[in-house]
Parts: structure tokens; C-alpha cells; sequence
């Protein structure tokens, strides 16, 4: 065919589709439609009567109800009538096997838990069985308090990997490298290894995204911290690390280096703009600077800190300068649960009262940072956490008809302030129901608990004294 | 018959029914059996396996199950296996219709809150219908998340009162007393009125404490206080008041009498050991041994005090020194719920925080605060706050199945940093059975739901812009 009619053929193909797109609905996998859209995107819509229209793995529109039912059917369709639907919330930091550590040992000073009860306890149970069926528990909490993407730092993450994957979840999961013999690795030089190793493994996964997990800079040397940036670099992988979560540890790094935590990894060229840094508590003001002019991520942990009496991140100053922020919960032994909701009104209320202004970090900021913040922190900002046209259908519904939430003035004060992780009805990931109505439907619930149960008998006898 | 004869007789039916005792198990009410019962006696018994019976509106044995069915056989009997049995959670501060304001304004200064938002509101919607309709949904929420006796300071308490008794619930319930001109009153004359009325009509109530609730030191005057004081000492029932709980109250007080208010309130002599006072977070040294000297009851509302950005209460100075001491949620305009776990779980985490301890209030501190703790705050400490035979059955029973309380290591610790509200299943008062596996018995949820509903209406009315 020349040239000429060839083009006319095309051109008249082209019409006849924008034609038929106008009259015919575009036939999608899965319309959410009635609900509360909160879609935390650049305009910061929010639509009442609102509908979420997915395809696949994407979401291929966020309107009103009326113009999405113009523009789409769905093989399926969930009526949101009376409920909100949001972005998945975004984790940004923990240790998913260890809600096996779960009000193991509360209330006690920090080395007398850590030495009496979490490394006895991590020594005689961390395995690759161990591990699944953690990340298994904790995956179904995830799942039923609305967590769509979570981030890990732990042993044996490629079995974290292989189980987070299974049960639908996205996850930003790091190999812990850290100076002592630990279950995965009897050196760092080991532990980098293994770490090279999954990272090959999961690299274009599309739900995993892999992670080099230097434990901090107190517990590794400058060599090996250096040799996980680098790796990080060579794969174009996130590094994550503790920062200045206690006072004790910018007392350590002070004595053997006359800086912060964070002038130190600056001083050693640690700082990449892929770090997530969790905690970030003891911070001046010219650390803050250096996190924002290396582009590093912060991750706010305000139950654990609370709960182990660290301090209080100075989240405000973060906003202020701009450094990338999001919220986590940190592993179940110190929390002790995996509720971001829970996570979000902590982290509105610890700093009303910290700047004694009941103004600071109003509720609209708090599930900003569960969700597009959290995104940010984890380099994940195009994909996820905002319901926007193009990005991964990653989003959750969430019910408003208990007492407790009646009545309803303001949809996203009552999702900070009024809400919990069990109020979450259905939770979406890449397009996948993985909880519809309270049901999970990607692990099989009773098993789940029952393998905890059983396992936790081994960590009850592993810090039993002798 | 002669006296010998008589006595003897009266010696063998003696013995009888000893030995019948001992053959015959007791026909009671009501018995709750398998579950691990934490009984906050004196002992702090923890009874794995345990039971309670209960015979109408008492407790009658609290020991473990086989002893419990030995002696008793229930006309009714609950099977909590897997459960955990504890004393109802008894709430020593709020202002139960504010449900209805429940996010109606966060995140704002706390004069833009009052004068934008809750007073117009309460100007122009405080009738005998919304308080009914408020505490019919606050009395919801709270027997839904355990809470069996709560404490009130609002108006129209005589409504208050009867739909309390209506719903099942135990309240020591206050008629406000203030300067200003409110919707059941022009002047604290009339309230006073109001109030000696409404404690003749429930003062000999089985489940109805009235009780006498003058605003604050900031908020009356001298004449008025000893006047509300004096009213309370009349019919022996207790006084509420707000107690410090900003530092402008602080100030205010300071200006006018060069006293702290809890050093002016001695000043006029306004303390007795019937006092309740809410909040007493800007206290000194003296203040706390005034209080403790003259037996006053303080109620902490951590939630309340860090979304208002007011303060943190030395909580671990009242301890030392023995005040009597409670938790409270405040109103849900300010916290934004009324569930007692979130508050015993908020004080642990704010207090470890604030002394930089993480041995600070530890888990078994927390519950004792929200039940006996409560009880003496209250003056109901022989009635109430333990499972001890011959107390009044107010008792609560929570599931322990969920994904988020699995492990379980220690069923205190559990309670206090994982459990929420939603997990109680069973709350009973007075030996009465107000919800059973999450079905409550006395209120209508749909009915309370949708007229608290249709009364948010004209709440937002009332506060819309000109």
C-alpha cells in the first residue's frame, strides 16, 4: 500500500477510536466508585462522591463517579459508598520478623531488653524458617491495617522478599550488614555477599524493591559502610540505616570522631540521595542541612521513641527544610504494633506538644507523610502514594460507620484522629485485592497465627533465664 | 421454744447448710469461665485459667475455673477461652455529648477552637435532645471499647444521667457550674439549682453518682466555688473541676491572687477528698503535696493534653507522692475518641518520653490507673475497679485472636500496647450484660448512629461562616 493511503488508513483508524472513546467506555479491570477519594495528588483533591478506576496494575483514573462511569466499566465493581478511599499507607521503617518479639519484653531500660531478651532471642530463633513466618504475621497485620508498601531491615531478606511478595505486598527490603556474627552472616564481608546475592534475585521484581541495610554507624566500621554505599550505587538500590536514634549513639560516634552521627557518614562520603535514615532523633541544625543537601530520606518513628524513651525527632525543622520525610512504625518489639494509623496521630500529637502549638503537624501533613512522603523517602514517589492516573494501584477503603468515627466533619481529621488500622476494609496492591471486606485473601489466616503461636514457644524458651 | 433448744436447732441448720455448701455448688447469675482473669486485687492475682461468678449486680468468687465450678453453677455461662477477663476501665474525665463535635475543628489554636468553633456550636445546639442523642452515642462507644463507669462535666446532666441508666452504664456525672450564661443555665445560681435538683433525683441511684461539676478556678468566682463546694458537702457527693491545665490558667490565677490555682483553691478552702480534678498538668511541688494532703482525685488525660498542645502532667511525681490518681480521655473534641485503651497506652508511651526511661509507667501501672486507680479517684473504690467477690460485676472481656495481638507473651503488656477498644467483646455493669460479642444490648447502634447523624447537621450550621 503507498505511502499516502496508508497514512489515510491510520488517520481514519485514529478517528474511528477517538470516535468510539468518546461512546464507548473503556472496559477496565476494577472501578471503585461512591467513596471519599482522598487522593493526596498535587492539587491535593479531595472527591466526595468519587470513583477510582484500575487497569491491570495501574490506575487509569481518579474523578467523580459520574465521569469515571462515563469513561470506563469494570469487570468489577466495588461500591465505597460511606467509606473514604486513600493511598495505601507507606511504612518506612521496621523489622517485620520481629512482631515474633511482640510484648516479649516491655518496659524495661534499653540494654537490659536488648541483652536480656532480644539478642538471646534473635540468636537461638532468627532462620529462614523464623523469618517467614514473622514476615508472614506481620504481613497479615499490614494487610488489615491498610500498609501497602513496607520497608525492612532484617535477616535472610531474601526469604522476607519471597514471603512479601507472596502475600501481594510492595516492600523496600534491605540486607542487614552489621560488625557481629548474626544468623545470616558470620562477618560483614559474608553478610555483603549475601546481600549482592538478593539484590541480583529481586532487582526488576515489580512488587521488591531490594535494599543494602547497614545496621548504623555505630555498629559497623567505615569500610564496610562504604562497601554497602557502594554496592548500593553499583545496583542503583536504596540504602537504609539507623540515624541518631539515641543520645547514647551520638555519644559513641562523638568519642571516636569528634562529630554527629551525621557529619560523621557525611565526613566518610556515606550520604547518597538513595538513603532512607530512620529515626533522625538527635539532629542539629547543621546535620538537618547536610540530610537535605545529600537528598537523604528520613524515616519518623514516633511510637517507638516514645515507647523506648529516645527523644523526639525535631519533625518541624525537617518540614521547614525540606528534607524528604515519612513515617514508620519500626519493628512490633517496640511499638508494638504495625499500625500506621496509629503512627500518623502519634506523629500529630507528639509534636503539638513538643512545639506546644496545637497547630503543628495538622492532619492533612500527617497523612501526607503516610503516604506521597513516605513515597519520596523511598525513591518511590512515581509509583506510588497518591491516587493518580499512571501510577500502581496501590490504595486502600476504609470504613466510617463505627461510633467511634460518628459523625464525620472532616474525612481526613477522622482518618488521623479517629480511625484505626481496623477500620480498613479492602487493601489494594499493584492492581491485586489482597483484604476485601476484612477478608484476607493472599494468606491463610488461622495457619498464619497458628505458626506464630508455635513459634513463639521457641523465643519464650530462648529468653528463658537459666 | 426454749433458748437452748432454739440455739441448737438453729446450730444444726448452721451445719446443714454448711455441709450442703460443700455438696451443692451455688446457683448464681451468671459465670465467665476459661479465660486468663487479671483481677488488679490486692495481690495483682493473674489467674491463667480462671473464672468469675457473678450473682445479680455482684461478684461472688474469682478464682480459677475449676474452683469456680466447683462451688458455683451460672444460670448463664460464658465460655472465655483464649479471652482475657478484667475489671471494666473506669474514665475519670470528659464531657460525653462533645462526641457530636468530634472533629468538627483540629488542628487550630486553642482560642480560634473555643471561640470559632465550640462555643458557637455549643450556644447554638446544647438542648436536652443533643445531649440525649450525645450520650446515647458516647455511651455507645464506650461500652463497644470497655469502658463501664465514665465521668462527665457538661449541662443538662440530669438527661445526661438518665440516658446513662438507660444504657447500663456506672457515671459519676456532674451538673457544670460556670459564669458565663449557658444553654440549661443564665447564671451560676440557676446551676446550682439545677444541680441540688438534679442530685435529689439520683442521689440514691445503684448506678448514678451526681455529683457537682464547677467549671474552674478561671471560670468562677470564690463565692460561687464554696457554694458548689458547699452543695457537694451537703449531699456527700463528689466535685469535678478542671485543675491546671494551661498555662494561661496558670497565669490568669497568677494575676489575680498570687497563687498557683491549686494554691488558691486551698486558699479559700475549696478542697475536700471528694474532689476530682481534671488534668493537673502545671503543678509544682507544693501543689502536688496539697493535693495529696488534702486527698484530692486527679484525673490525667495525656491524649487530650498533647492534641491541645496543653502540657505533660507529672504523672510519676503524683505516684511518688500517693495522690490518688486516674486516666481520663476528655471530650472526643479533643482526643479524638473516648477508648481507655488508647489512653492507658498513651500515658506508658508519654511518660517513658518525658523522663527518659523507658521503665517509666509500666504496663501494669497503666491498667491499674485505668481501673483501681480510677475507682479511688472517684470515691468508688469498694465498689468498684478489681474483680474481688462482693464488688459490683463491671467487668470487660477481650479477644486475643487478632493478627495484631499474636504473639502473646504477657497478657498485661498486651492489653496496654496492642489491644484496642474494638477488641473488647463482652462488657457487662452492674452484673448486667450491656454488649455481647460486639452486639450491644441497650441502645439501638443504628437508631444512636443516625441521630447523631442527623444532629451533626446543625452542628456544621451552627459554626458556618457568615
Amino acid at each position: 500500500m503507498p505511502a499516502m493511503r496508508r497514512a489515510l488508513v491510520v488517520a481514519l483508524i485514529g478517528l474511528t477510536s477517538v470516535v468510539l472513546d468518546a461512546r464507548m467506555p473503556r472496559a477496565v479491570s476494577l472501578i471503585l466508585t461512591g467513596g471519599t477519594v482522598i487522593t493526596i495528588d498535587a492539587a491535593r483533591r479531595v472527591i466526595p462522591h468519587g470513583a477510582v478506576a484500575i487497569d491491570g496494575t495501574d490506575i487509569v483514573a481518579v474523578d467523580t463517579a459520574e465521569a469515571v462511569a462515563a469513561g470506563y466499566t469494570g469487570r468489577e465493581v466495588v461500591d465505597t459508598t460511606d467509606d473514604i478511599v486513600l493511598p495505601g499507607l507507606v511504612n518506612t521503617h521496621g523489622h517485620a520478623p520481629m512482631v515474633l518479639y511482640r510484648g516479649l519484653a516491655d518496659d524495661l531500660a534499653l540494654m537490659d531488653w536488648l541483652q536480656r531478651y532480644i539478642f538471646p532471642a534473635e540468636a537461638k530463633t532468627v532462620s529462614p524458617e523464623m523469618v517467614r513466618v514473622g514476615t508472614k504475621l506481620a504481613a497479615l497485620e499490614m494487610i488489615q491495617s491498610g500498609t501497602t508498601t513496607f520497608t525492612d531491615m532484617y535477616y535472610f531478606e531474601e526469604e522476607i522478599a519471597q514471603t512479601a511478595r507472596d502475600a501481594g505486598l510492595r516492600g523496600v527490603l534491605g540486607e542487614t550488614i552489621i560488625k557481629f556474627p548474626v544468623a545470616d552472616a558470620k562477618t560483614p564481608a559474608d553478610a555483603l555477599k549475601r546481600a549482592e546475592a538478593y539484590i541480583a534475585e529481586f532487582r526488576h521484581d515489580p512488587l521488591i524493591t531490594p535494599a543494602v541495610a547497614p545496621h548504623s554507624a555505630y555498629t559497623l566500621e567505615r569500610d564496610t559502610l562504604l562497601a554497602c554505599r557502594d554496592l548500593a550505587l553499583k545496583y542503583d538500590v536504596p540504602l537504609l540505616i539507623h540515624l541518631a536514634e539515641t543520645q547514647d549513639e551520638v555519644r559513641i560516634i562523638q568519642e571516636s570522631s569528634h562529630l554527629t552521627p551525621t557529619g560523621y557518614l557525611e565526613s566518610i562520603g556515606f550520604w547518597t540521595p538513595r538513603v532512607v535514615a530512620a529515626h533522625g532523633v538527635w539532629v542539629n541544625d547543621d546535620d538537618i542541612a547536610i540530610l537535605k543537601r545529600q537528598g537523604v530520606g528520613v524515616s519518623h518513628n514516633p511510637e517507638s521513641n516514645m515507647k523506648l524513651a529516645s527523644g523526639v525527632a525535631p519533625v518541624p525543622k525537617y518540614l521547614a527544610a525540606g528534607v524528604k520525610l515519612g513515617l514508620g512504625t519500626d519493628g512490633a518489639a517496640s511499638n508494638n504494633d504495625l499500625d500506621m494509623f496509629e503512627a500518623m496521630r502519634q506523629a500529630a500529637f507528639l509534636h503539638k506538644l513538643e512545639t506546644h502549638d496545637p497547630r503543628a503537624l495538622p492532619a492533612p501533613q500527617a497523612l501526607e507523610l503516610a503516604t506521597m512522603g513516605g513515597a519520596r523517602v523511598l525513591g518511590l514517589q512515581d509509583a506510588i502514594g497518591s491516587l493518580e492516573a499512571g501510577k500502581r494501584a496501590d490504595l486502600i477503603v476504609v470504613g466510617t460507620n463505627r461510633a467511634r468515627q460518628t459523625p464525620l466533619y472532616d474525612p481526613i481529621s477522622q482518618l488521623v484522629y479517629a480511625t484505626h488500622g481496623d477500620d480498613v476494609k479492602t487493601t489494594i496492591v499493584n492492581g491485586r485485592v489482597l483484604m476485601r471486606d476484612r477478608k484476607v485473601a493472599t494468606l491463610d489466616e488461622r495457619a498464619v497465627l497458628a505458626d506464630a503461636r508455635r513459634m513463639s514457644g521457641q523465643v519464650r524458651q530462648a529468653v528463658k533465664p537459666q
